[in-house]
Formats: structure tokens, sequence, C-alpha cells
């Protein structure tokens, strides 16, 4: 058997949050598995005073903390690996989509920085090269958030770990396109039925509803998606 | 003492997930000192043949597994408080964003309907008035991630968890605008130091200057926020 497909290194102040959800399911069997590693780093063993302080006041005044940036480099120093990148999770951060899911996971590894308090001094985001990575546009009380989705939208890409590369191929953004309705048993549940082509047993034709069915959804609440997909269909 | 804030019931076939990284920190604070609640119900919990099953084939075939319509919605039902609303995550459904944590919020309940597999059946999602909510343009194994994500963005709104209710409306979106960057001790670190301004005890002037960093970033990062941003002022 060969090496772990990605090794995932995660600096926090809460490691007793990891695995969490990716403990469980298909990302808690692959961890068994050793198909991927998580390690924790706790940023407050790089803390050097007596009260072991990650944090102090903004230069400037104003509401919050700040964490400090030699303890956070010292962590970051002790366990960010190269090659893979290193996150910093923040809204200021490049959205979180598919394509960096995919560049993350061809990297092998990663190194994921969980900020608390008001944020990070911003000199160690320009010394040590950290990408800035959002989950969306709303505010989380702490990285941990987006560190466990990042893992775990990583993990289920990796060769293994999903029952069946055919599902991967399918899902919502593997075309530029969101994914088509889904019906399973009971056939008749409450007085609604499944579409008729779907029991039809022609995959022809189910094969043209299910896109039919993406493009319309697509076109309906994603204008955005919608316009690139025509564009590079055209 | 008044009731919980905010009562947030999740629909999952992980209940040993929560409350994960949300009983830690404020959050976990919080929910000790029941300024929220926090209740799981297990899905398959309300499966009704020998083998508790909860998903099955999709009709019209291909890969993966569907949620039954009939096992979930008896979770709903027997779950669901009327007045919030009832949100199944999806990559198909509106993007999560500052606007929508707050509507949750102001709800004071919400129900998360946590999906596993391919999806749920199309028929629930139709009957009993879903929104379909999306934590962004990638694929996750399981709702679990988004519903911790979003029950975080709320529960640090809620009066009394936040230590400092101005830290709030300095952050990112509170006014269209990502975040200016963040400096604390040590003054000199390998060589660099916090803009002089922020030293400069001026308070007008660093208002100044956090504003227009503010609007650099913002220009620089996320023209699409920026547009809304300058329509708006304009």
């Amino acid at each position: 058997m060969s090496g772990p497909a990605f090794g995932a290194t995660v600096l926090t102040l809460y490691p007793e949050v990891f695995p969490g959800p990716l403990g469980v399911a298909l990302a808690g069997k692959a961890l068994e598995a050793g198909i991927w590693t998580l390690k924790t780093v706790d940023i407050r063993g790089f803390a050097h005073d007596k009260h072991r302080s990650v944090d102090d006041a903004p230069f400037g005044g104003g509401a919050g903390m700040v964490m400090r940036p030699d303890v956070l480099a010292a962590a970051i120093d002790a366990s960010h690996a190269a090659g893979g990148p290193l996150i910093y999770f923040s809204p200021r951060g490049r959205r979180l989509d598919q394509d960096l899911v995919g560049t993350v996971r061809d990297a092998g590894s990663a190194t994921l920085i969980c900020g608390r308090f008001e944020g990070v001094d911003q000199r160690v985001l320009d010394a040590r090269g950290v990408m800035e990575v959002s989950l969306g546009d709303f505010v989380l009380s702490g990285g941990e958030y987006a560190a466990l989705a990042l893992m775990d939208a990583v993990v289920r890409l990796l060769p293994g770990v999903a029952g069946n590369a055919d599902s991967l191929a399918e899902e919502s953004f593997a075309d530029g396109l969101l994914e088509y309705p889904h019906y399973t048993r009971p056939r008749n549940w409450e007085g609604m039925t499944p579409p008729g082509i779907l029991l039809s047993g022609d995959h022809a034709r189910i094969r043209a509803w299910r896109k039919a069915e993406s493009e319309r959804l697509t076109r309906e609440r994603r204008p955005d998606l919608w316009r690139r997909y025509t564009n590079e269909e055209g």
C-alpha cells in the first residue's frame, strides 16, 4: 500500500473539535484507512509568556483582540510542510469553490490556519505567503468551520473514498451546472409520483431529461453560472 | 431570565457530530448559558423497515443513493416548529450570506436538514416548503458542515454572545465592505512595524485610514461587492 493521498495540518486554538464530522461516514472511514491524515497543531502551544497569550489589543484601538504575529508564525514555521498551500480562512479571501478544492487536492497536502478573535496580524499573512480563502460572504467566530468543510470537499475526491467515480462526474459543478432533481422509492408518496420518463427505462431519454433539468435549474437559480456555461458551450 | 434567543433543530444521520465546534468558545458558553438551544433529530429513527433504511436507488438509474421522501418527511413533521425556516443544504440553493444569517437569527428558530448520499427526494422539498441553501460552489459529503457554519454565524449575533457589539458593527459585510487589516504587539516583528498612523493616537485619522483600507481591499478583491457599495453610496 502506498502512503496517504492527502495530508491536512490544522492550526487552531481548539484542536479538540477535530476530526468532528470528518470522523464519521466516508471521510472517517478514509481517515481510519490511512487514505488521508489529519494533524492538529494547538497554536497556544507556541505562546511564550507565562499566561500563554495568543492575542493582544489592536494597534490603533477598537473592539476585539488580534492574534499575535510572533505566536502564529512560530506555529506555522514548526508545522507547515513545503509544497502544499498555506491557507488562512477569512471573509476577505478568495471564495472557496470546486476549482480551489481540486487545486488543494492535487497539492497532496495543505496547512489550514483557523483564526479566532477579530483576526490575525496582517504581517504574518504578508511574510509567510499565506493564501486567504473565504467560505462565503458571512462572518464566523472561527476558521474551524471552513477548515472542516474544505477538508471534507477534498477528501471525498480522493481515490477510494467515494463509492462510485460516476457519482462524482454527475454532481453539481462537475460540468458547470447544478444537479438535476432526484427521486427514489416509494413511487407514490402523498399522491405524488416521479416524472414518468424516469420510470421508462429509456436511458437516452432519461439522460436528456436530466441534462435539460440541470440546465433549467442553473438558468433559473444561478444566472452567473448559466452565463459562464453558455459562453463555454457556444 | 427570559427564554433562549434562538432554537436550532438539526435533522441528520450523524447526531454525534453536534455540537462539535459549537460546543467550544463563545458559542459553547452561550449554549451552556441557555442563550440558544440545539436539538438533534436522528433521521434514521424515522425509518420504518427492519433494516432502518433511509435511502434507496434513484428512479431512472445512475450512481449513488437518494434519501427516501417518506422517512425524511416523517422526521420533518415530528420536529419542525412553525415559524422558523426549514432549510435543506444543497449546492443548488440560495447562497448563504450575512443577510440570510440575519433573517434566520430574526426568525428565532430554524430547522436544518443535513442531506447525505446523492441528495434527497425532490418531492419532500416541494411538499414541505423547504428553502434550499448553499454554503458555496463546492460539493460536500453532507449538510452537517453547512449546518455548523450557519448556526455559528447566527449564534454570534445573539445578544450576550459576542463580547462587544462594536466589534460586530466593524466586521466584514456590516457596511458592505471587507474588513481592514489588523495589527497587534509586538510592535517590531521580524523588522516589520504597523502603519505609523495606527500608533499616532489620532482617532479620526485612524478611522479614515481603516475606511480607506476597507475600500481598497474591497475594490481590489471583490469587484462585485465594490459595485454594490459604490451604487448604494452614489
